[in-house]
């Protein structure tokens, strides 16, 4: 922590700061300037609030000098996490696809879009079962019989399966039927599930929060990564602005600067990020060239008639054409998909 | 809804259309006007999703008419909700005050601080014995003890209670302690919960996330009013901008337009929208001329050593001073606190 | 300005970034800690780009210590700039009332208007004679007549005048029949304008540009200032969020930053922040409670045939009970209107 | 434009509304559903201000129905504009490179960067002869010199220039030296720039304001082309947001979005959108991925000592590779650059 002092403080107000930085722990660097002094504090204090400081009388600004987050950064670990799951690795050259309906719907829903999933190359398949929605009065998810669903898909055609879990007493039935599990955006700072997700033992997909700092993102990894679960990956998934014409603002810049920071995977999520169809192929395209490390895509083959985000899901049609466009991205920059 | 027709949609897309609109239950009233058509559906969905409709061939753009809310909004209830909490009345004429530390931190520290609540004329007790904190290692609260000295400290001076609930497996613990169920910001859109604190017979107060909307707010009111608790009321906290002097933008506009639309009582936080000490006197001031049905404030008599958000409790003596002030703008706007 | 060095920054490193902060002028100050090496340099650059030296290997963070701005500082005079129009002090304890029209439309309004503005007890008459429209099809102002206009009807009166300067070669123009040159929003930031106030010898009031970090705004203020024009003040009048209810969210906290931060005075415009008239008073009461130095509000005799804005236009008689509930708020901080 | 009706809306309430309806110059269509009524109104109003009808007593919502920008639209004109300058095409398939330094700085500089603009295969130098500063104590650009230098060092390269104009009275001079103007950001809605430039002959490249909308966006450009210009496209270079690690977010997905609104061409920035080197090669990549007809990306080949903006200047090696992967890319996606 720096602490940079007043032009006016007196004498007894920096013998007053030093005191109640010692007091904290810290050990104490003085630089007398011409002008003002600055005092460096070290110590491993990485959630300590520097308005403790600041307020004192004669301090004029605070800066923290450690990041708040140790586990998740990469100065911890300087190579990139790659994150097993089965026979899938995520993480490394290889930009792992996601893919299927928002919620899952019925078994011949499922099925039917599993084959789809599977045919195009992708990984994984999404789907919800347990579903947060902003009215009481929409549809709520099918429950366990949509994990069951959904699980059964995803075995007969050799995909793995990720959903979200919303509430801690969701998790270990969840845990019966998927191999990732989903943090929703709107759970993103809910601590008490964090901590119950560091504690299982399958990998944690943390979705960027919509108006989470790219450092309050990282923390929350560092509650799953502190609860020992090392299997952690971020999930952009656009950010509320004032421009309002997309649902939010996919911040694509979020990529190069999660790897530069973390060494844990991160995916980008185009059909949540922009909530409309036709712009989900450009912005998966672009996601791909900005380096994600996977993608996340809705599709639907009867999207008017869908349960939930209809207009957001790619018909199979224009998602396996997407598919090829990305694959010839990924080998632009050296990837493959 | 209000559906715009394309100026060159063809007879075929607006049978189409209209198709659709009577599949989902609507009832269709369409003006053929000389540049363009524009059909009104008429029917009681208020979850519609009415992207289900733009995304059709011929459509340009699509409007909902009737918001999404019903329980919280003025066209369900005309007259102001006036909550009766033991002898308290919120939302009536007199403006009502609460107060006490962000955390429980001891015996010695609750019942000094409620004292001077007490003694200010405030009449509800705040203090937090579960908090939500950005890191894993930061403090975390004192659990059920916090929840027992707050109760005594707040009985021995006649005072109310308010106190956070983090999870759904909490309700029923906090429910013997407090008299307000508290829901966090970060737990805004945490359905789950919502869904819960529903069910009980506690007046809950819904702190508005940083990045939500006044809709997105009154649909959590929705959540809760929907499973039959009638008292609920709204605090307005600061919401996340660009500016970031202070630690969030306290949007006071917030509080005359939920008295438009909504019937629920609102009252404002200033410790938190601000985060700064010397920024709290003038907002809650400000909030108070706003039209606010109550303030909450925090206060602590060793902010130095306080154990979370120190920077911005006032001390005993700035409280003492700012209720006097408080007091005069009241009478100013022809309410009394 | 502090320089936070890589945990494994080598010597290397460190020589070759102490030669580029020598080579840009800076002192420094070295202070070697157990797990990191902390550089401050000292110097007087208020505006150098730390990202120079961000860019350097070696590096992690780099802080700005000295503000950029000099003049408009609290540091550079410690008591408040009062600053005298004719009769009317700005920035002492009487709060200043300005009022009147969006626009100027015709002889009859303006005089009409100024009466009223001048029995309220204002000392200061708006409106505008060149109109900033985001659309070319809109009502552009009745340019030099509408100057002369409201200088007539503001001399009968015995009212001061404030308007708008758009562009450079309208200075001199307006220069003729203003006291108050208004610098609107969305020139905040038109430098070579700034520049040219800078050298008149009429108070500016700088109006908040919708993105303006309270940073920015007083660097607007600094390049008047420093051009050799002293009578600068600000005028809050809300900044674009992702809440889109009200046309701006009113960051009335601005009011105490401004008053920390810099000696010059600042008032708020409700009608602007707001955009409807219904939220004009009681944020206008707010914005009083907050320390505001006078409100500039927007008043309209038949705002439905307005030829701009005329939504956000206090009627007359709302106009005249708002000012007595001011008049309290006012007695109640100790101040007077 | 459609106006939604209280349920409570009286008889007299509606024939008022009507009378006002018609008085500004509407046709009406009335539907009068069970709950509620409906009025459609016809007529091309482009710039009408809905809140005169909002605040009509027994009207609850209002939808403008048109957009506000005609001659910008996809509606006037169906087909992509391509723009001619020479001989370069802007907005057809192949992808239009602009690169150089931020500012001109002397002649040795602009000389030398504009052979590695021309190696690397771009067809237009950027340079900033008159630079828009923050603070009024930075490098402000060579003025007239820097213009001839940059012309003479395109010419002998076989290049094209771009450079911004900042006020009216520099677009003679500036007329004399580029071949295409630019209008900065902070002039986005500096409307009497816009209307000189609309007089212009020359194509206008609009930047987007930092808080501003697609469709303020949109609106500036109708200023330009509703003068007379028909050579007008759009440069997307990030919005503010409440994300500050990047120095902008940069906004993707108005690519896409333009396309389908507008039949105006759009690039990207990536250099002032991140504000730092290693952030530009993953987002220049995924602007092209994304759709943008062209780039504009800063270069230097001594950033450490650049006048303006060096931290986001790519170095010419790191340039030149980033050309070979766009060119992929392109392929990628069916175009060619």
């Amino acid at each position: 922590m720096v602490i940079i002092l007043d032009r006016k403080a007196t004498e007894a107000q920096v013998e007053n700061i030093v005191k109640h930085l010692e007091g904290f722990g810290f050990q104490i660097h003085k630089s007398v300037g011409a002008e003002r002094t600055i005092i460096g504090a070290i110590g491993v204090k990485p959630n300590f609030d520097t308005r403790n400081i600041s307020i004192l009388d004669g301090v004029e600004e605070v800066y923290r000098v450690t990041t708040p987050y140790k586990l998740a950064g990469r100065s911890f670990q300087e190579h990139d996490t790659v994150i097993k799951i089965k026979d899938v690795e995520l993480g490394g050259n290889k930009i792992v696809m996601i893919a299927g309906p928002c919620s899952v719907e019925s078994e011949d829903q499922i099925f039917r879009l599993a084959k789809v999933v599977a045919k195009s190359g992708a990984q994984i398949l999404r789907g919800g079962a347990f579903k947060p929605r902003t009215s009481p009065y929409s549809f709520q998810g099918m429950g366990e019989e949509g994990l069951k669903l959904m699980r059964a898909a995803a075995d007969e055609n050799n995909l793995l399966v990720v959903t979200e879990v919303m509430q801690m007493d969701q998790i270990e039935l969840i845990d019966q039927y998927t191999d990732i599990f989903q943090l929703g955006a709107r759970n993103m700072q809910n601590f008490s599930l964090l901590k119950e997700l560091g504690k299982t033992n399958k990998p944690v997909m943390v979705k960027r929060g919509i108006a989470a700092t790219i450092e309050e993102w990282l923390m929350s990894a560092e509650y799953i990564l502190s609860g020992g679960n090392k299997d952690v990956f971020f999930c952009e998934r656009g950010i509320r602005t004032f421009e309002n014409y997309t649902r939010n603002t996919f911040d694509l810049s979020a990529i190069p600067v999660i790897h530069k920071k973390s060494h844990l995977p991160i995916i980008a999520d185009p059909s949540h990020a922009t909530g409309l169809r036709d712009q989900v192929p450009p912005m998966a395209r672009a996601a791909v060239a900005a380096g994600a490390d996977g993608l996340m895509i809705e599709i639907h083959d009867d999207p008017e008639n869908a349960l939930s985000d209809g207009p957001q899901a790619l018909l199979p049609d224009t998602y396996s054409k997407l598919m090829e466009e990305l694959r010839l991205i990924a080998i632009a920059i050296g990837r493959t998909l």
